[in-house]
């Protein structure tokens, strides 16, 4: 028989996974979406390469949310798919996989389905496309295969059959005789895959993911509360079964496992946070001097240096980046927060048992108050007098590159015009022991709320990503790790916030065309199918995503050392990052052997 | 509030643990079981230690399996309490958590529990104990809080209380509020754990655990032969959602891909395996001289060299081991089989996409037959020819050892007697990305059957461990991993037959008791509570285990290199491999810095 292989079964960038996959003898391949998208080349070169290789495109896949929608939100899904099938013309695909909506918003009514299935393989056989229709397990209303296949049966059109994957079928317990009541020509593809028959039930969660109070989602506190309302007078104990922390450091662990005690007694007595961040007073970053010019190019000028310490500091709008010629690669070392009390958050968080870091200054200098978070970052709290250290200063010494456009020397004579406005988020690169750890530490010593928690496909792994906010969103971080085991660190970056990111892209774009992340022609493909979009973000490299609350724009900068720039604009009330758009990014930067 | 933590929830042994916690400002601990047994001092000098630390031992768990029994169990688990009242009191733990009875065996009659429970506060009273009940959110009949706490009511006795455990309440999500019509004086302990809000459904099963055809549980061959008799022409196509897969290296997984796919078209057609082999010929281990002493110990004797290669043979009873001169620390490098058809056997691995390893070899060497497993380890099929090789040797030169006593020289003169009767298993050490393709390795390619998965606890991490058995059970093949992510590899073994192992404990106690791994006093109290064993196992370091079919008898050698010896006796139909003993090996192992 025939064989063939979802590209999204093996690791690597497609063209690796073509390779490979033609390597070990297989006929075909399912492209899998997303490897398109992240993937450099053309639709038509993709098809070329797999030719050359032998591959036959078996399968486009997946394609979500179609059938059983409200008259309204057909017109667009069907715009949707006209756009997948002029791609799959460009590849060469003839059969796109359908799989059973999983929306909420979805109706549960098979003829309404089948309708609006017929009329989409009505609209594929004008491009000699065929529809294979599959009921995902977790499917909203069609769940069971031989329902899919009532729907197709339903909808009685030549160009619309079904496809069977042995997960969906068998991880649900039904039973795969009834496959045979199916004629063979409306079966049109076939997956399969195996799986290890886990109990994911209450007891391997248990087993495996517990972790400390506030490193989770439960609410420990009502229920505390609730014990101690008995009279209850016993201690509080900590029973934590958890993959990570049986390899972690033993002392850090149990370290951090009073903490979480002290952070549940505080909210216990009621006591609020004493001094949650206003604001980034700046992000300090580790130089060699090749950051000066890229912030120069993005509109930052060099407005101070420390009298005493090899530290510049560039600013632009409230954004406001000191640079510190530690002979270290580029990487983000420090951030300043805006502190209603520095002394009182610096006392908070030692007693959270967070490490005080010593500081030598002169005796002129600004007393700063920092801490180290997990990942060795230092975190200070900052009012405004730390500026006044950068006030009396001229043009560093040895400095490679000369003053950029529009450079002023010496700080507080107001702020550096630019559409920078300040700093919107950083995101740190965790070591993966240290995940946990992290998320207690951001949420009990400066305050931040956990906000999404998402895992992201790069191509030699999944990364994991969890960003928390201050309560007024003037302060967000997002923690990164690699996979559990992977032996590298994700990148980190400072993402700056700005009113209009399309004129940084077009001054990028025209001045320094090569500090901008190139973004694949798929990534647009796809989003002009997805939304109505300017189509000057493909020619700008800007990337777009939107939520329920509004719109966001942004554009990557090229790394330094560990380190890249990301321009951002939130139109309205966007409250995400641009998550959905990281998988490009990854793919890109790793191509670049970023 | 006191502050307790189990010390299940940290890494490390079970004083690296005390420290960290003490360190970390703790009151007071909860000893959990496993972390006692695996600890090589007695229960004394740990509370010494730990009030040396100004730690309390707040709480000795778990007790399992107690309550809502059969009138004639209750005697036998009664005696388990009583040893472990005994131990708490060496231990000044006055506390002792029971969970509710999980076993299918379990009695779902609340009055029954109760007065059982009543029955064993009864005796607890006597030593000054009391006991606290907690409900398991997967216990058999008691798995809600408030459940425990009506029959810890009902019960009424004044050592019985009840435990609350964070965990078990909320991942069910039960309503807390509930707690507090419990008085708190009933309420014995309090254990906390967050989580995160963890989809432990198919949908994550499908994302994460997807595995190729073979790797798994599922009955694929069955579904694909329905799809076939409806007439589908289409192709198989793997579609596998993997972590491991998508860090693991591009070709190799695609070409596991495509082996999963033939093996699977093999079983479709009803094609057997065409030469499972019958048992093992001889295991391979890298030596640099050390390991000879080790086998004359165990009673081997020297009965061949090879006459161009640096290897030597030893023999006892149907055991036949090579120690090769690699230069090489001791370890595993290959493992010889004895095969109906050494060259089908090899033709089968070869269509399965096995890499044949090239032999050189002088015209008069018997013709070998190898393959590679996924780790490295070289898997020849043999016949008897092999053996010749080894007929015509003498002494080999430059050994640094003499023979060993009753040692005899030159091979094929009969079996060398002795109470090792042959090689039961061996086990080997898998890089982690490579778990799933050596599980299919082994069955693909040598027929042999997944028998049992397990996870065993180690100090610093998890073993990940699967047993894989001919048919008949004469080759056996158990293979290891740590955990994902972690940087070393588990130890390998070879596990050798015999019919005494008491015998063999007890000359090598006499005479080499350096070989023998030491075994913490602690298991022999846990192994004398749950089972009525001859006290000499304690004395000679022999471990015990008992499965419905039979009984097993272990003694482990300490390491050499990457490698040990186990010696083991099945008594009756045993079915296992100790593996219940494997956490107190590896701790020890771990403390001796092996």
């Amino acid at each position: 028989m025939r064989k063939s292989i979802a590209t999204v079964s093996v690791s690597g960038t497609l063209m690796e996974k073509l390779e490979a996959i033609a390597a070990a003898g297989f006929d075909g391949v399912e492209i899998f979406e997303n490897d398109l998208l992240t993937c450099p080349l053309p639709p038509e070169e993709v098809r070329a390469r797999a030719a050359d290789l032998g591959l036959g495109i078996d399968l486009y896949q997946p394609f979500r949310d179609f059938e059983g929608v409200p008259a309204e939100v057909l017109a667009g899904n069907l715009r949707r798919a006209e756009h997948k099938f002029r791609l799959m013309e460009r590849l060469g695909a003839d059969l796109l996989l359908v799989c059973s909506n999983i929306s909420p918003a979805a109706i549960g009514d098979d003829e309404l389905a089948a309708g609006q299935l017929r009329l989409l393989a009505e609209r594929a056989a004008e491009y000699g496309i065929r529809i294979a229709y599959e009921a995902l397990a977790w499917g909203r209303h069609v769940n069971e295969y031989l329902h899919a296949w009532r729907i197709v049966r339903l909808a009685d059109h030549p160009n619309l059959g079904t496809c069977l994957d042995s997960f969906h079928i068998l991880s649900r317990g039904s039973d795969p005789v009834g496959i045979e009541a199916i004629p063979g020509e409306k079966i049109f593809f076939l997956q399969l895959a195996d799986a290890p028959l886990l109990a994911m039930d209450v007891l391997q969660w248990s087993r495996h993911y517990r972790c400390f109070p506030g490193q989770g989602n439960f609410d420990l506190a009502g229920l505390v509360a609730s014990v101690l309302r008995t009279g209850y007078a016993g201690p509080l104990s900590l029973e934590v079964f958890n993959d990570v922390f049986r390899q972690a450091s033993t002392e850090r662990t149990a370290l951090d496992g009073m903490r979480s005690l002290i952070g549940l007694e505080r909210e216990l007595h009621g006591m609020t946070h004493p001094a949650v961040p206003a604001g980034f007073a700046f992000a300090e970053l580790a130089d060699t001097g090749s950051l000066g010019g890229m912030l120069g190019a993005l509109g930052f000028a060099r407005t101070g240096t420390h009298p005493t310490k090899p530290v510049e500091l560039w600013e632009q709008g409230g954004a406001r980046l000191l640079l510190n010629a530690t002979g270290d690669d580029p990487k983000l070392i420090a951030i300043g927060l805006d502190s209603p009390d520095p002394a009182g958050a610096a006392k908070h968080a030692e007693s959270l048992l967070s490490p005080i870091l010593p500081r030598e200054r002169t005796p002129e200098e600004a007393r700063l108050e920092a801490v180290a978070a997990p990942d060795g970052t230092e975190i200070f709290f900052c009012d405004d007098a730390w500026l006044a250290d950068f006030a009396s200063s001229g043009p560093v010494p040895g400095q490679a590159e000369g003053p950029a456009p529009g450079q002023v020397e010496g700080a507080a004579e107001g702020p550096v015009p630019g559409p920078v406005t300040g700093i919107d988020h950083v995101a740190l690169a965790q070591p993966w022991h240290y995940f946990d750890e992290a998320a207690l530490f951001y949420r009990g010593v400066l305050g931040l709320r956990p906000q999404e928690s998402l895992e992201l496909p790069d191509p030699y792994g999944l990364l994991r990503s969890k960003a928390m906010s201050s309560p007024d969103g003037a302060v967000r971080v997002v923690v990164n790790i690699a996979q559990v085991g992977a032996d590298h660190l994700p990148w980190q970056h400072v993402a700056l916030a700005c009113d209009d990111v399309m004129a940084v892209a077009r001054r990028l774009r025209r001045e320094h065309p090569e500090l901008l992340l190139p973004i694949p022609g798929n990534y647009y493909d796809d989003l002009e199918a997805r939304h109505e979009v300017d189509p000057e973000l493909r020619r700008l490299g800007v990337l777009y995503d939107r939520d329920e609350h509004g719109e966001f724009l942004h554009v990557y900068t090229v790394t330094a050392g560990r380190v890249f720039f990301e321009i951002v604009q939130r139109i309205g009330g966007y409250q995400g990052y641009g998550a959905g758009n990281a998988p490009i990014r990854l793919a890109v930067q790793h191509a670049a052997g970023h």
